[in-house]
C-alpha cells in the first residue's frame, strides 16, 4: 500500500521512517492506522495538537462553518471568522494577562512568523545582528534558519547563513557559569566582535533542542539586558506556547513582557496551519503588504482557534488540569530515571518533558521499543539523545499513566540489553 | 463592527484597505459581505481559488473526511489522505504528461516551496548563486525574497539579501534586445562578475510583477542555456500553475522539462494551505528531515487537492473551458484597450491577463471603481500599474462577461475623468 | 640559483612563470637579469613604472632623503615629506584641473584604496549595494574582490562575495546595445531586483579586463545617471591614471568629476607602495582612525611622488610626449593587426593598448616569443587573450619602435605557425 | 606650515591629532620635529620599527641597493633581492626553529596577509566560518575586518560583516572561566549554531585590543583543539612577531606550530611596507595569481629585511637584550602601578606591555602629558584605556629608563589631578 510513497515522495521525509505504518484516523490522544491498530500519541503533531486529534467541539464548529459556505481563503481581507478570532484572542488571552499586543497574520507556518519577527526587529532598530541561542530551533527558511543552531538544517542552506550571533543558552556551560553574564558582557563590549543586536530570540523551553528549560531567573535577566539597551526581546513560543507548559504563554511565570512573540503549532487547536507574530503596538511600523503571503487568511483555522480559546481558556480549569498532568509526568519520568542507574535524566517543563539518554542510539532504541508497544514518541536534542513526551494536553490521568508505563518498560528493556551486551 | 481589526491587527494588512468590508460567505465566483452584498471575485485569493470558492464537490469530500475523524495533521507521516493525493498527482498530472517528478511536501506556503527549491539547487551543485529575473516574485522569507525583485518587499529585510543575481526578463529591454542572449553571455564569461549559478528561477507569467508573459521561444532558450551548463531550471508555477494559463503546468506549451517546479496556491483546490516542490528523481539528495516544517502534512488540503485533480484533470474538458474563457478575456480586454485611446494595454496569458495603465494611480482608481460596482479586482506590477484579472477558472461565460462589463465601464469612466481634468 | 624560490615560495606566484629568469637591475625602459641580459619592459610593473625604472631624478631625491635620516615610516602623523607631497598634488594636479578633492592616505595598495572608497560610499549613503562592471578588476581583498569580475580571483574567496551587482561595461553587449541604458533602467525600476546602489565603480580603460576602453560618451552617461540619483561615482584610476592614457586622470577627456577617485601604482613614480583615495570634501565623513593601516605613511614614496609630480606634471611637455607615443603605438599595433589576416585586433587607449588574439593560447605564445627576443610583455582579458603593451611612459620613440618590431615578428611568427599547423 | 594638512587631508587621520607637530627626521629611538625638538618614541610605528628609525646598517644596505639600480618594483618576478630575503628567512628564522613554511608574498600590508590567510583556510577546508576572538584586530579590509572585534572599525563597513564567529579570548570571562573550554564545546556541538570553522585566527598578545596576553597553556589548548579537528590555526603575528615579545615568533614559548602565520610591520626592519603569509607546505593549494597585488615585490623592503635578519637574528644576542629590556619594562610598570593606589594595572608581555587605566580619558590624559615631556606614546584597548609601550627593541637601558620616568611622572600627575578634582 505504501508503494506510492516509495515511488514519489522525497527522501526528505523523516517521521515516516520512525513510524512505518499508514495512519488513517485519529481522535483525542489516539492515532489509528489502516489496520485499525491504535497508538497513544506522545508526539501530538510535534506539539501542534495540544487539544488532541479532532476534538469534537472544534470539529463541530469547523463542520458548521464549512457547511454554511463560510469564507475559506481570505488573504488578509476582513472576514467574520478572523474578526471572531481577534476578539477571542483579546478576551481570553490578552485582557486576562494585561497584555497589549498587535497581531500580525503571517504565512501560516512557524518559520514565517519568525521571519516576520526578525524583519520587524531589524527594520525598527536599523541593526542587522540578532542573538540566538545554542540548540535553538526557529525554522528552516533562510532567515529563521540563521537563528537555528542545528547543523543538520544549517548545512542544507548551501550558502553561509548570516545576521545571527549564537550565544550559550541557560545552563549550556554548566551550573557555575551564568550565560546571561557572558551575553551582557559581549553585547556591551564595543570591541567584542558581536555587532550591537536588533533583537534576542529565545525559546523558554527548547523543544527540538532537547527540552532545555530556561530558568525564570535567567529569562528575567535576558529581559532586563534587552530592555536597558533598547534591544528587542523575541520569545519564540511556537512549541512551548498555547498552554504546553501550563500557562498560555510559556513566559508567564517569569513575569516578563517580550517585545515580540511568535505563535503557531497549537494555535488553531485542530492542527490547521496558522501563525501569528505579536508585538508591542509601538513596534507596528510595517508598511501595507511589506510582509505578505497567500495563506495568511486561513479562515478554517480561525474558526477552530476561536472555539479552542473559548473552550479551554475562558477559565482556569484547563490550565489546572495541565499542571496536574505535568506533575504526574514529572513524577513518572523521575521514577524511570531513578531506576536507570544514572543512565537517564529527566528534562523539561510542563507537558514538555522527557528523558535524556546516554546517546542518540539509546534514545532511538527506546522510542522504537515504545512504538512496538503502541506509543508514538520521538527524540530531540543535538544528538537526538532526548526522548520527548509531547502528549496532548487533554490527556487523561489514565492515558498518561499508560504511556509512562510503556515508556518505563521500553527504557528499562533497552538499558538492560545494553548492560547485558556490555558485560 | 470592524473595530477589533482597527484595534488589534497590524498595519501590514493590505487587501482590506482596498476592500473595506467584512466578508462572510463565498460560493463559486462570488463573495458576500456581512450585509449580504454580492461581489464578483476577479482576485480569487490571488490565484488560489482556481475552482472558485467552496466548490461543492470538494466541500463534500472535506466534510466527509472531517466527519469520519480522518487524520487532520500528519507531520510527514504516511496517511491515507496523502497516499491518495500522491496517487492522483501521479495519475492525473504526471503520467498524462510523461513527467517523472519526486514530490517534496514543504511547509504549506509558496515561499517555503521556493526556499526548498533554492536549498536543493545550491546543495546539489555546490554553488551559491541563483539567477532570478526583473519583476519576479517568489515570496518574502529571506531566501525567497532574495530572488524577488520588488524593493517594497526587499527593503523590509533589514539586511542585504544575497546569493541572487538579477537578470532582465523576456521583453524587459524592449523587443530588439533578447535578454536570453545577455544571460548566456554573462554566465559564460568567466570575468563577468556573475558567479556560476546553481539555478535559474523563473515564472512563465509574472503575476505580481505585472502580468509579464514570457514567450515560449524565450523559455526554451532559458531551458537550453541551463541544460547545456548543468544549471538547474526552477519554474516557480505557484501562481501560473494548476491550470491558470490553460494547461496544468504553465510551461507545457514551451515543451520544456524544468528540473524543479514549485506549486502552491490553487493546488489544494479549496484555498487550504498546501505547497510542494517537484524535482527530477536524481535530484532527491535530501537527508531525512533536512528541510522540515510543522504543517507539511495538512491532510485536509490533501483531501480537497485529490478531489480537485480527479474532478478537473481526469480529462481535457476543464482545460478546454479555461481556454475558451481565456479567449473571451483576451477579446474583452483588447476591446477595452481599443477604446482607451492608447491609454491601456492588454497583457498576460490565459486567465492571467489584465490591463496596463499609464500609472499606478489610474490602475488603483479603476480597481476602486470596479469595487463600487461589485467587482473585487486588484493591481500588480512594479508601480501597481496593471489591473489584474484573476477570476476563478470555473467562471461561466456570463459571469466573465459581467466582470468585463464592469471593468470596461470603470476604466472608461476613470480615463474620461482624467481627460476632463487635464483639459 | 633559483632553488630557494622553488623551495620556499608559494605556487601563487605567477609572473615568474612567464619570465623564468632572476632579475637584478633596471634602468629606464630596461630590465637586466643576473646574466646581464637586457630586456625591454612592456610590462612596467603592471603599470606601476610610468616613469621607468629607477628614474635618476627620483632616485637622487630618495637617496638624499634617506641619507639625511628623513622619517621613513610615519603612520598618519604629519611629516615634512607628506606635507610636500600634498602641496605638489594641490599645485600640479588639482589646481590646474580645477579639482577640489580631499586626500585619504590608505594602506599603500590599490585594493586598500578601493576598500576605503567602497566603505565611504556605503556609509555616506546608508546603502549597501554597489554597481561594478563586467571584466572590472579592483583588487583581491574581500571588499574589492566583490567588485572584481574575474572568477579566477572570485572563486578563491572561499565564500560568497556580496554587496555588488555586476552590469555590462561599455560595448559588452555589442555596438547596438547601450549598456548605460540598461543600467539606468534597472536602477530606476523599483522591482528590478537591483538594490538602489551607494555607488558605481568603473575603470575608464579596463587593464586587467583586456584593455576595454569606455567611450567618453558612455562615461558621461554613467556620470549623469549617478549625479541625478545621488549615487556616488567612483573612478578606479589605479592603472589608467597618473598619465597612462595621456592625461593625469584618465577621465579628463570625458569632462566629468567623479565623486571618488582611487590612485596607486604609478603614484609614487618609483614603484614604491603608495595609494590614495580622493573624494569631494563634503564626503569626508570619516571618523578618526575608522579606516587605518600601518603603512599609510610611506614617506619614501611621498618623496619620490613629490619629485615625480614636479618633474613630469608642472607643464604639458610630458603629456604631449605621451600622446605622441600613444599615436605611435596605435599606428604600430594597427599595422600589425592589418597584417594578421583579421586574427588580431587593436584595443585600448593611450599607452594602454594591445592586440586581441583569437584565444589565450595564441596571446601567451606571442608573449613568450617576445620574451625570447628580449621583450617583457604580458597578457590580460577574461581568457588572457589580449597582449598588453604597458611600456613606461618615458619610453623613447626608438625604444617603442624596437618593441613594436619584436611584437610584430613574434605575432606573425606565431600566427604563421598556427596557419601551417592547421593546413 | 600645517595648513596643507588642514586643507587637503581627510579627517580619517588620527595619530596626528595626538602629536600635533610636523616630524622631519628620526634616528634610533628618537623622532625630531621641524623645530628640531627631540621625542623618545614609545610608539615605534605601532610596532613597525623594532630596530628603531633608520638603523645605520639597514640604511647603508638600502642606499647601496638604490645606488646600484637594483630592481625596485618586481611584481612577483624572481629578483636577486627576493632570493636573498628568502635565503635569510630560511637560514636565520625557519631552520634554527625547525620550521617548514612556504612563503607567500601578499600585498605589503598586514590586512592583505590576513586576507590571504583567510582565503587559503576557507578554500582548503571548503568551510566558510572562521573563529576570531574578542578584542582581536586583524585589519580593516572587508575580510580581515570581519575578524576584527572593534565596532569603531566594523561599523565603517556600511554592510554586515560575515563569515566570522567571535569567541572570548583568554581571560575575557575572568580567571574562573576557561574560554578554551567554551570554544571546544561550541565547536563540537552540532547544534550550537557555530558553523564548523575553517580556521581559528588569534594574536598571542592583542596589541590594538589592549595588550591582552594569552597564556601559553591557553595557546596550547587552542592549538590542540584545532589539530584534533582539522581546523587550521592562524597566528596573526603582525604586531607581536619579529621579536617584539623576545622571540622571533611570539608563539615560540608555547611550543606550538601554527598552520598559517602572518607577518608584516617590523618584517622589513626599516618601516618599509612588506607582508608575508607563511603556511605548512601541504597547504600551498594556491593557483598562480589567485591572490595578487601590485606591490607584493617591494624589493627595497627585501633588502632591509634581509639585512635585519642577518644583523639581529644570526645569534641569540639580540633576543637576550630584548628579554633584559622586557624585564626592565615589567619592573618599571609594576613600580608605577604600585604607586597608583590600585588605579593602574600592568598588562602585556615582552616589549609589548603597558598600563591599564580606569578609563580611556585617563589613558589619553597620561599619553598627552607624556608627549608634553617629549615622549611619543599611544593608547589601545576597547575603550582606549591602556597606555601602550611599544618602544623600539634596540632601545638602551638608559633610554627605556628615561621613558619610564616620563611615564611615571605623567601618570602620577594625572591621577593626582583626578584625586584632587574628586575631593
Amino acid at each position: 500500500m505504501a508503494d506510492i510513497f516509495e515511488e514519489l515522495e522525497s527522501d526528505v521525509q523523516s517521521y515516516a521512517r520512525s513510524f512505518p505504518v499508514v495512519f488513517d484516523q485519529a481522535e483525542g490522544a489516539y492515532l489509528y492506522d489502516t489496520d485499525g491498530r491504535q497508538y497513544l500519541d506522545f508526539l501530538a503533531g510535534a506539539g501542534t495538537l495540544n487539544y488532541g486529534h479532532n476534538h469534537p467541539i472544534l470539529k463541530q464548529a469547523l463542520l458548521d462553518y464549512i457547511s454554511s459556505n463560510g469564507i475559506t481563503h481570505g488573504l488578509d481581507m476582513h472576514t467574520v471568522a478572523k474578526e471572531r478570532f481577534l476578539q477571542a484572542l483579546q478576551t481570553h488571552v490578552f485582557e486576562p494577562r494585561g497584555l497589549e499586543y498587535t497581531v500580525q497574520f503571517t504565512g501560516p507556518t512557524g518559520t514565517n512568523a519568525v521571519e516576520a519577527a526578525l524583519k520587524l526587529a531589524r527594520n525598527i532598530t536599523g541593526r542587522h545582528n540578532v542573538i540566538a541561542f545554542t540548540n535553538g530551533f526557529h525554522g528552516v527558511s533562510l532567515g529563521a534558519m540563521a537563528a537555528t543552531g542545528n547543523s543538520h538544517h544549517r548545512d542544507a542552506a548551501g550558502m553561509p547563513l548570516s545576521g545571527v550571533t549564537p550565544m550559550p543558552f541557560d545552563g549550556y556551560l554548566g551550573e557555575e557559569v551564568d550565560s546571561a553574564v557572558i551575553l551582557e558582557k559581549m553585547i556591551d563590549d564595543p570591541s567584542s566582535g558581536v555587532d550591537r543586536p536588533a533583537a534576542v530570540i529565545v525559546e523558554t523551553v527548547q523543544g527540538e533542542g532537547g527540552l532545555n528549560a530556561a530558568s525564570m531567573r535567567w529569562l528575567r535577566e535576558i529581559h532586563r539586558i534587552c530592555k536597558r539597551r533598547d534591544i528587542l526581546l523575541i520569545v519564540d513560543d511556537i512549541q512551548a506556547g498555547c498552554g504546553r507548559t501550563g500557562t498560555f504563554f510559556s513566559f508567564e511565570p517569569a513575569d516578563i513582557r517580550p517585545d515580540i512573540v511568535t505563535l503557531s503549532k497549537s494555535l488553531s487547536g485542530y492542527g490547521l496551519p496558522l501563525a501569528v507574530t505579536l508585538f508591542r503596538p509601538e513596534l507596528d511600523q510595517w508598511k501595507p503588504g511589506e510582509h505578505n503571503g497567500t495563506f495568511r487568511g486561513n479562515n478554517h483555522a480561525f474558526v477552530t482557534a476561536t472555539r479552542a480559546l473559548e473552550t479551554f481558556w475562558s477559565d482556569d480549569a484547563f490550565a489546572a488540569d495541565v499542571k496536574a498532568r505535568s506533575v504526574q509526568l514529572l513524577d513518572g519520568l523521575e521514577s524511570i530515571a531513578a531506576r536507570s542507574s544514572g543512565a537517564l535524566e529527566r528534562k523539561g517543563r510542563g507537558l514538555m518533558q522527557g528523558l535524556s539518554c546516554p546517546d542518540g542510539e539509546t534514545a532511538t532504541a527506546i522510542a522504537r521499543a515504545c512504538f512496538g508497544r503502541g506509543l508514538v514518541i520521538e527524540t530531540s536534542g543535538s544528538e537526538g539523545q532526548v526522548v520527548k513526551c509531547l502528549c496532548p494536553l487533554i490527556i487523561s490521568e489514565q492515558e498518561l499513566g499508560d504511556g509512562l508505563d510503556i515508556l518505563q518498560h521500553s527504557a528499562l528493556e533497552i538499558l538492560g540489553k545494553q548492560i547485558r551486551r556490555a558485560s
